[in-house]
């Protein structure tokens, strides 16, 4: 059905396998930040016209991959097409984040809400399976979702947050709702990833955006554990091919040791974390040793292109040396920013970031020799 | 001058003293959330107008005390007073953040900054003297000021910000600049808070409020460094008494060892450091062994008065025993918020904590006996 990779270097990290270079892809690398992805964006009318439309989603996805050569692609979509299919009704205005109709304030509304019926995402699998094709074997398609304790912010407060007041006064005062919204949400996103897996998409990640935001000991009980709920469901391999899951928890740093034990294949780390510390705390042997991808902070695309090289080395060198024994899995990095790319990033600055990965990790292999 | 101090728990855990129970104190303790501040403030006009007038920092400062029996005062002021010294233009609009008329972003800006004229924070300390006047002894008074880098946030920002881009522009691609603004800040801040002591504040605070937003390696060279520069210029004792030092670095629980390192008397934590674990990364022997203090999250004060109480002694539970060997110096806890208090915090909740942090810790004490 779909034409064979030609480029599995982002599969093989995931997979702690030795690669020639150091695969890099960027979150929201389809974004605003590109002049082609506003003009698809004004063609479709709206943010959800452009994500629910096969043709326009497939289109706005390979456009970064037209322009630099990433090493993945990742679905266009939003973190809360979920609760929008649960009835929800999600809205973006135009320059604001994005917006519930009717959020989840009390038990009734609780007690209401239910694992949706996949068809009603049927336009993001479709999505999917348009992509895959499209890209004819390029670059493996990574699939995504929020985290459930992601997902439950957003659908308590109804919008962006920036105390989360809301929903931890729900997660506080009753906690027995609050855990009947994570169950719920965990086996929505486990489905929504299964579908997004036959659909096409090679790899799948769970973006737990706000697990950051949450106390220590509320982080294991509301958010770790749903995450591991999510896991403990999706496929492991689709068409005899292993599917790897990565897990990034933003402002998770100080959580690494438990999250390295979590059932997954890469942790993704935001710029607040020493890459050589991190590999130290997640482990680096044992059946859960994991990849690990990040950590540039976006802002540093608004550097020089000098300034920018110099960056990329730092966060390729402060990794450490790179895997290069076929016979073993080892210690492998995937590059990524810490976070989404700024919709205000140069594409020029991009450029360099994409090359620069290329180039120094490639440097790095060959010293090794 | 001054009235002797009644209360000195605040004091001695600062300096690791056995205390009898866990002093507390709340960030923004005199804030929205009362009534009573929120009639002031209406009398003042507006935030700077209520600030700067000695009666009015006087009254609200002390009207937490006035509910609740709080080990601390802490000076009402703001932490953008420096840069509006510096001529920057500080204003306030209801309901809105802090804002410069003209933010710092470019060379020529920045070659202009000088250590402002220390008169022209004398409203901040005739307020500090008229507070430790009118406190009469009943408990210490903490003095405070942003942080060189959080200073240099809001400097270059001109506000509030989600993404720190501007100020971040600046640091990767003219570091020159941004190390020039951090030293100009950092002397600022500690002649701000030698002027404060000498004015009668008994501790004083340094909140690194968006120390938290940085990359590891920058975190260290352009918070840290001039956190560590600010320290060295503080006066260690004020008319013989030791005057504690003390650094919150909000979202900063990554880099405690090196924290750990600093030269001042006690650290502020977050929500999401476990505290068990801060101590002993901290270390708690050695010259530089400090106090934790924290770490609450505020929206445990929407929950009910039983969860509020279950939270508060989970917190102190996970510091764990306290140190009550009079003979010698030992680990110990100030109870804190891990960041201020929400505006739409029910008084009676703080009651309710402040009754609990002294009833449990009591208790932990009296079974160790």
């Amino acid at each position: 059905m779909f034409a064979p990779l030609q480029n599995d270097t982002f599969l093989r990290a995931c997979l702690r396998q030795a690669t020639d270079y150091t695969p890099v892809w960027l979150m929201r690398q389809a974004g605003r930040y590109l002049p082609e992805y506003k003009a698809t964006r004004a063609k479709a009318g709206s943010f959800m016209g452009l994500a629910t439309n096969t043709d326009y989603a497939t289109e706005v996805t390979l456009q970064p991959l037209e322009r630099f050569p990433l090493d993945a692609a990742i679905l266009f979509s939003d973190i809360l097409t979920i609760p929008d299919a649960m009835g929800l009704g999600l809205s973006f205005a135009l320059g604001e984040g994005p917006k519930f109709a009717t959020p989840i304030r009390d038990e009734a509304a609780v007690g209401r809400l239910q694992v949706p019926d996949m068809d009603k995402l049927r336009y993001v699998f479709d999505a999917v399976t348009s992509i895959r094709k499209a890209l004819n074997g390029r670059v493996p398609l990574i699939g995504f979702s929020g985290s459930p304790w992601t997902l439950a912010c957003y659908m308590v407060e109804g919008a962006g947050s920036d105390d989360y007041r809301l929903v931890k006064t729900m997660l506080y005062q009753r906690p027995d709702l609050m855990h009947r919204m994570l169950a719920i949400n965990a086996d929505s996103v486990a489905a929504y990833l299964n579908a997004q897996i036959e659909a096409g998409a090679q790899a799948v990640m769970v973006f737990d955006s706000w697990g950051g935001v949450l106390a220590d000991a509320e982080f294991h009980e509301f958010s770790l554990a749903y995450t591991r709920r999510v896991l403990a469901q999706l496929k492991r391999a689709h068409d005899g091919v292993i599917i790897p899951r990565l897990v990034f928890t933003k402002g998770g740093g100080l959580w690494l040791e438990a999250m390295g034990q979590l059932d997954c294949e890469v942790l993704g780390l935001d710029w607040t974390v020493n890459l050589a510390q991190a590999r130290a705390r997640v482990g680096e042997n044992g059946p859960h040793a994991k990849a690990l991808q990040g950590n540039l902070d976006p802002n540093v695309l608004f550097a020089n292109p000098a300034q920018i090289e110099a960056q990329v080395s730092r966060v390729l060198d402060s990794f450490g040396a790179p895997h290069t024994d076929p016979a073993r899995n080892g210690p492998t990095q995937i590059f990524n920013l810490g976070h989404g790319i700024s919709q205000h990033t140069p594409p020029e600055s991009v450029e360099v970031l994409v090359r620069a990965v290329h180039a120094h990790s490639r440097g790095m292999r060959a010293k090794q020799r």
